[in-house]
């Protein structure tokens, strides 16, 4: 027998598991209606009807309210200082604003102390649990030097495994493209590599080209880190395809794509994971989620939390935007932000409620799901469970 | 001396006042920096920079973040009971859906007893003060019969003086429109005025035509209610030009518009209350915010908060929708939620932040405004004041 405390959540009305044993009947997102979820220390141990449940030390009524997995937000960029409503609202109301962009954040960013750039991110990871998320990926990129990347990096390290060195976000003033390229596969690489699991590349017409991105990710590789790509983001290229041919899990943002990058996501595996805060956050156009999903691609959803394009950490309001704006079904946006987010970081242990997978629960104010998309803005989360430990409300 | 309890917040990084005679310098939102507001009993007493400030019993200190007036929500439905996210989930993934419509809301909101209604408008009433409105106006229309009218509005009446009588929402599936109109009109209105302060009328092909909305409107006025109207949500009609010739303060919705309906607003300074989480939650054009400010009307925003069309409670959301789709800058969507929403409602109590004006006050988790908009579906409500008791956080 576990010495751990059990705890019984029961009265689910509606609980999302994302199981695929429970497809049958219970559709992509495999629910289970008046359910009950048994915890024991970090792990999941039972799932099924509450009529069926077993005993435990705790016992939790969900009041009839739904319950889905936490969040799994695989795309973030959390370490950095400065503020740029001024900017954004600039962009808004059409008016110039020169001193913007993300080299106004590199100068902030640089300037903070370890002990504010860790005091940031802790606010905004508690921002991001209170509404729900559970697993986060963060990224460096605010950094742009040795020391600085290589800080951002151990910053970020703090709250979660999956960090991305993110050196190649833009070439920094002072540099050239070359010799920024050589400092990013040398000794930035060096320095960031301790901290990371992942590394990633802003693939865009302005910031790195394919070539160039290629030998980033093979640098990467060579120092034990895994490929992500920003691609397709403002313009068509060849970023998209890269991923692709790379067998990379993942590539983001994927809003200019043509026939032939749609082919290669749906034939290569490689997930699209779609940040339609950007799109809202900027006025542009939204990815075309409806027809990757319907030509086979697999589609997560993601915040981009940062402070230029999107500064948004709700990912309910990626799936309300993925419902009104990408024609996604409100069950495929759930999964697309929770179990679909958990396999773009190559994670088999969250996203999803069974035996052994981790008690990473949310407790929404609503009888189902569909309210996420249905009450958009309005903070649903009544509770959430992160490694079995109730951590909202606090 | 007064004998109510004094509380100075200080440390105000940035206050908007809406006060008038701080344009210059403050815009439209009279923004004060580095502020300090006092508040006696129910009262704001004293306003201006932080330095200034006289002592109080009580001291709070803002810590430099934002304070903005309580958002006032002057277009809301909520009384009812049921759930129809069945309904939205058909709608926006484009499948048929045969059972919906307000007449399931009428139906299980007949059924319901005055405390389940109660309960439900309480629940909701306490999600919108938690998002920072403190001001609103409900809305009946769900009884549609004579009882269950003049219950609604009874049940709304516990929870603001701005109750509106809406039996002419639709007509009832067992009646005539003529004979719907008469009773509307006569025992039905009797019935429900002395529960209401307002009489609205749902000015649409397929509600009530411009001839029924006048006859109606003209009906409640005898029995000492004022006018207000939703007009030109679903298409272009005479409502808008209706209002503005009987002088209404607002009318609700104004989608669809053509260049007389904006020159009748400009002229008759008849507030144009747009409700941008309808469009949003139905996947519908959304109304020309900027064309209207810049034609000279005069523009408020709402939530219209309903279990149908929109079921987002969210003022925030509206502002940040406001922003990114309708073109009102960020300042223009804050005194729209707030100062000008009380205009709609006749208000000169609220929705200002001025000696003698209600102390209705919301501390944002932000150093300014302008993150309601740069920062969509984060709750960023970190502490709300009601006719000046601490309600959130409680």
């Amino acid at each position: 027998m576990s010495s751990a405390v059990s705890t019984v959540i029961t009265g689910i009305g509606e609980l999302a598991t994302n199981d695929p044993a429970r497809a049958e009947g219970g559709g992509v997102l495999g629910l289970v209606r008046d359910a009950a979820v048994v915890v024991e220390g970090a792990r999941v141990v039972w799932v099924g009807p509450a009529v069926d449940a077993p005993a435990a030390d705790v016992q939790v009524d969900a009041g009839g309210r739904a319950v889905i997995p936490g969040f799994v937000d695989s795309h973030s960029h959390l370490v950095f200082a400065g503020d740029r409503s001024a900017e954004f609202e600039a962009r808004m109301t059409g008016q110039p604003y020169t001193a913007g962009g993300i080299r106004t954040t590199v100068a902030k960013t640089r300037a903070a102390t370890d002990e504010q750039l860790t005091s940031h991110v802790a606010r905004l990871v508690a921002e991001m649990r209170a509404q729900g998320t559970t697993s986060i990926e963060i990224k460096s990129g605010y950094g742009l030097s040795v020391h600085d990347e290589a800080r951002s990096l151990a910053v970020a390290r703090q709250f979660t495994e999956d960090t991305t060195f993110l050196g190649a976000h833009v070439v920094p003033a002072d540099t050239t493209p070359e010799d920024y390229v050589d400092l990013v596969t040398g000794p930035m690489l060096t320095a960031a590599a301790p901290h990371a699991r992942w590394i990633d590349v802003f693939c865009e017409d302005g910031a790195f080209d394919v070539d160039q991105a290629r030998a980033i990710l093979a640098a990467g590789s060579d120092s034990g880190l895994r490929g992500r790509l920003h691609a397709n983001q403002l313009t068509y290229g060849g970023g998209v395809q890269l991923a692709c041919e790379l067998g990379l899990v993942a590539v983001d943002h994927c809003t200019f794509l043509d026939d032939d990058d749609v082919s290669a996501l749906a034939s290569s595996g490689t997930i699209a994971t779609l940040l339609p805060g950007v799109e809202f956050s900027t006025r542009q156009p939204y990815p075309d989620a409806r027809g990757l999903i319907d030509a086979g691609v697999r589609v997560a959803l993601a915040s981009d939390c940062n402070p230029g394009s999107c500064f948004t950490s709700s990912m309910a309001l990626c799936i309300a935007l993925a419902v009104r704006e990408m024609r996604m079904s409100p069950a495929e946006a759930l999964h697309a932000a929770t179990a679909t987010g958990a396999a773009a970081l190559d994670r088999d242990d969250v996203g999803v409620l069974a035996p052994g997978k981790a008690a990473d629960l949310v407790l929404l104010d609503a009888p189902s799901y569909v309210h996420l998309a249905y009450r958009p803005g309005v903070p649903l989360v009544a509770g959430v469970w992160q490694a079995g430990r109730p951590v909202v409300p606090r």
